[in-house]
């Protein structure tokens, strides 16, 4: 069985996903794409993502693209505790998988977007009035999930794929200076999070 | 075993999860909220829905909110196949679950925020401009649908919660002449999802 990852290390739905396969402890292969443009190519879109994104993975002939589908994959083939199978338990961590993409993801990935990638990708300088609106959004988000962590190590009570998919976007801004301020919850939270062995291969081998 | 649901039938995230009720056959308790700002009050998003929204679940104490999550842990629990637990099935349906909310959620909830929410709720009339901008958008987003439902009567190839979580914002954005246009395949999945009694009991009660 050989795991192809089509993706670039330092795309963050990219990291999401070899984070989960280094924790799992499978071996894959990575094709990096030379740039986004080709992305949008005809064959891409055909053979590829028809929304011209990266990941895809594609196993022995198994393909599939959304990262985090990718990584549910992954985890139920492994029957790895990642995800737990009980309905109740299940229900929870889809409940913070959905905070993530409802809540968390539009602040976060906007700020990120801002302050690294534009001036990355050559579309100018960040914004201050954005940078500072995004920050506030974002502040707002973490205030929530001081409340949410309370008492816990991981989100669902269990270090799990939810916590796996904040990874990347709170690894870029705390790069460019975000600051998780006067959350002890948050912070013990990003604390034994980042500090998992999958993550620090991801960031040197990024 | 009490199902609670907080909720608003005329609220797109409820639907969705009240059609999977319907699907499964279960009874629930519906309690409406008077009206959006009391989602927002300290006690609701306390005891309900930090992020104060609807809708929430209330089984005999256990409780979880975010319509997707919901959605799941009810499948899950009944053991349904609206959501198959095989890895590569799941993988599957995970993409399409990452689909729509990742592309299609975002253009056609604007659009029928726009058109139907915006003049209901008293925040002014639609604005022509951008109607014309989210249609674009819209359809955009379902000439690629065209291409994944081709010889498919739902997104997996089986009925499932990808095809269900999909039928409120379509509803509504027909409602309003939303055209699916020469899309034959999006028509035939559009005709297949939509006349389920599931969902026409929840428009007619809604
Ligand atoms: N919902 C998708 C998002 C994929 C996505 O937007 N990927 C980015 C990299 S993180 C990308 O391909 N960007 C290139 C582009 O948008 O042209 C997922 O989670 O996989
Ligand atoms: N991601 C959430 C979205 C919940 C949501 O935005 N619900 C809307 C009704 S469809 C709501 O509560 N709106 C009230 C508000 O935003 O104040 C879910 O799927 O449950």
């Amino acid at each position: 069985m050989t795991i192809k990852i089509t993706g670039a290390l330092k795309s963050t739905c990219t990291q999401r996903v070899v984070t989960v396969l280094h924790e799992l402890g499978l071996e894959f292969e990575l094709d990096q794409p030379t740039n986004f443009a080709s992305l949008k190519s005809p064959e891409y879109l055909r053979d590829k993502h028809p929304f011209g994104r990266i990941p895809v993975l594609n196993e022995d002939g198994y393909q599939i693209f959304e990262s985090r589908a990718i990584i549910r994959y992954l985890v139920s083939k492994q029957k790895s505790s990642l995800a737990p199978t009980d309905p109740q338990k299940l229900g929870i961590l889809e409940q913070f998988l959905s905070i993530e993409y409802s809540y968390f993801n539009p602040p976060f990935s906007s700020l990120v977007d801002e302050k690294v990638f534009k001036p990355l990708f050559g579309r100018g300088d960040p914004d201050p009035v954005k940078v500072v609106e995004l920050t506030k959004k974002a502040d707002d988000v973490l205030d929530v999930y001081e409340k949410l962590l309370v008492g816990k190590d991981y989100l669902t009570g269990e270090y799990s794929i939810a916590d796996i998919i904040h990874l990347p976007y709170l690894h870029y801004a705390i790069q460019v200076d975000y600051d998780l301020g006067d959350r002890p919850n948050v912070k013990r939270w990003w604390k034994n999070i980042s500090e998992k062995p999958s993550w620090k291969k991801v960031i040197t081998q990024g």
